[in-house]
């Protein structure tokens, strides 16, 4: 971990900061390694502070590496305080008013408070080799519940029964569900974030099924969409494009390409097939200690990808009414490509 | 769900505001009734305002009651800040510095945002007979998973495995845990904080077992501390103390009373024993849509106890290295007392 509170330290340079203030708990986990709920950073050159408080002493001293702890008793804002100096940055995207407000009052004469959010999520983007290792082995996992849940099967069982039957199997293993698993047949699967419910998966339906694991604070995020017997023309139609729109998307994932010019690579696939108004989201999003965070692979979106970043690639067409499609691989970015940790088969599996 | 936004008008006029912002997701369903995942709503004279985003406009139209919904496309924050007038409300215990700098932005001129968080929380603390039934019923199932776990068994099992079986338990049952289920035997029961880990209960221990179950958004919260056989006089000393503790807490509960003064009656009786020192934590909080909030029974709370509340009674002594005891009901503020919503028995149990 210690060369990730290197890396802020010359963020903060760039950014005349003599410190910042890190509150955001996803944040510290990724500088510090502390996984409690109650702490908070400080960097500075050569400085690297830590605070919780007494109920985590003893985690802190078991996971904190690279920073010094300090244990603060009662007056947590003022404890944080004193350690600020000159201009220092904050996580204005994460710190509520109130506690902006208590903390202008406690800081020491001279200092300076700075908006500063979204830091360390820069740092966060690129995954090193203990990340991606543990993302893929989430990611692994995922695939082989499916695998188990396709031996269910699906028709004839409610799809809330099969998503929190796959919840608990991913709890089984070990992990916890990165997000409440979406499955969504027939008509519901058109509606993107259904949440699964009582009605009863039929024959010849698509099943939109989005699932990922956290392993260890590492998340993944995967769609398949299966069907339960021959679902009929115009399913396999709108499956067959979408599944051409994801690997169009693949292909144009590279160092160096921007994540709308990757959006666009998809989206052209389904706009020219007619579907264009039905994928009404974007193409795909990081995915690392949160199962949303940077790059966005979206119009308009900014970012240019990087070695080691991991990003889903998700293209979906709706039908109202009718059924919905979506696949979705988690993929690393590499100089002239990727390397994919989705397994499954993309094309369409007929099960029971 | 309608007298809800009566009662928060009412409140805005004791503060001179002419409209209240609500953007706390609780919040939001105490209000509404909404349970997605992106809504905000306005309330002013006469005016029920509820917002959200096309993903959720169906689900808005099931569950929201008394409130018109208002679907924003592209700016959110614009979509609302029309509806703002006057000295404007927001809750600033919520609200992120950045979101309330963009707000700002987006306001139409002559309105004044002003900080106002914990209206809803105020209403939220005095439960209506709907609500209390869906706790009463959460606590029902959680006493019903402890006898269940009780036939499992506790000692040669890591107590991780007996947390995550009783969760496995409680998602089965249809609910979903309130907070990550404590086990926590022998020495670790002195960390009240401690995660279940892989240390396996021995026999002759003491388990600190503390656990709630959230159904249809309410949660229930509990504790009891069981025996893996005879334990031993200093633990049997330590139980009796906390239960007595635990008995005086109850008694000193009714409408009217302090939340501080509860707290006394408690710490009072461990005080007196000698344990003063090792009872480290408040007696109780309130518990509803969330597993902790208002009122809280601690000392310096300022909080008066009143009719509906719920609140927790849960005194402990930890040992350092050696156990640890905690004894939690679940109980209804009346009139002159209070209706205990925890059924399991409270002298010690000696199990398997």
């Amino acid at each position: 971990m210690r060369g990730r509170g290197d890396r802020l330290e010359g963020l903060l340079a760039e950014r005349e900061l003599d410190r910042m203030l890190v509150t955001d708990l996803t944040n510290v986990r990724y500088l510090t390694g502390f996984t409690g709920t109650n702490g908070a950073c400080v960097c500075g050159p050569g400085l690297r502070l830590f605070f919780t408080d007494f109920r985590y002493t003893e985690r802190a001293a078991a996971e904190v590496e690279g920073w010094e702890t300090l244990t603060i008793g009662n007056d947590w804002l003022k404890g944080i305080a004193e350690h600020l100096e000159g201009r220092a940055g904050f996580e204005d995207d994460q710190m509520a008013v109130r506690v902006l407000e208590k903390l202008k009052e406690k800081i020491p004469e001279g200092v300076e408070l700075v908006a500063a959010g979204g830091r360390v999520e820069e740092l966060r983007r690129v995954k090193d080799e203990g990340e991606l290792a543990k993302i893929a082995e989430a990611s692994k996992m995922t695939d082989e519940v499916w695998a188990w849940a396709l031996e269910q099967g699906f028709a004839g069982r409610p799809e809330r029964e099969v998503a929190r039957a796959t919840e608990a199997r991913i709890r089984e293993l070990g992990a916890d569900p990165s997000f409440p698993a979406i499955v969504a047949a027939g008509p519901n699967g058109a509606l993107p974030h259904a949440e699964p419910g009582e009605r009863v998966i039929g024959s010849g339906e698509l099943v939109v099924f989005d699932m990922g694991a956290q392993l260890d604070g590492y998340c993944s995020d995967g769609t398949r969409t299966f069907a339960t017997g021959e679902p009929g023309e115009e399913a396999r139609a709108v499956y067959e494009v979408v599944r051409l729109a994801q690997q169009a998307g693949l292909d144009a994932i590279a160092a160096g390409v921007k994540g709308e010019d990757v959006d666009s690579a998809a989206r052209k696939v389904i706009d020219d097939a007619g579907y264009g108004e039905h994928f009404g989201h974007a193409l795909g999003h990081g995915v690392g200690l949160e199962v949303h965070e940077g790059p966005r692979l979206a119009q308009r979106s900014e970012d240019v990808l990087a070695p080691g970043e991991v990003v889903t690639v998700e293209p979906g067409v709706y039908l109202a009414g009718k059924l919905g499609v979506r696949i979705e691989d988690l993929v690393v970015v590499a100089e002239d490509g990727l390397r994919n940790l989705s397994s499954l088969p993309k094309e369409l599996q007929l099960v029971d």
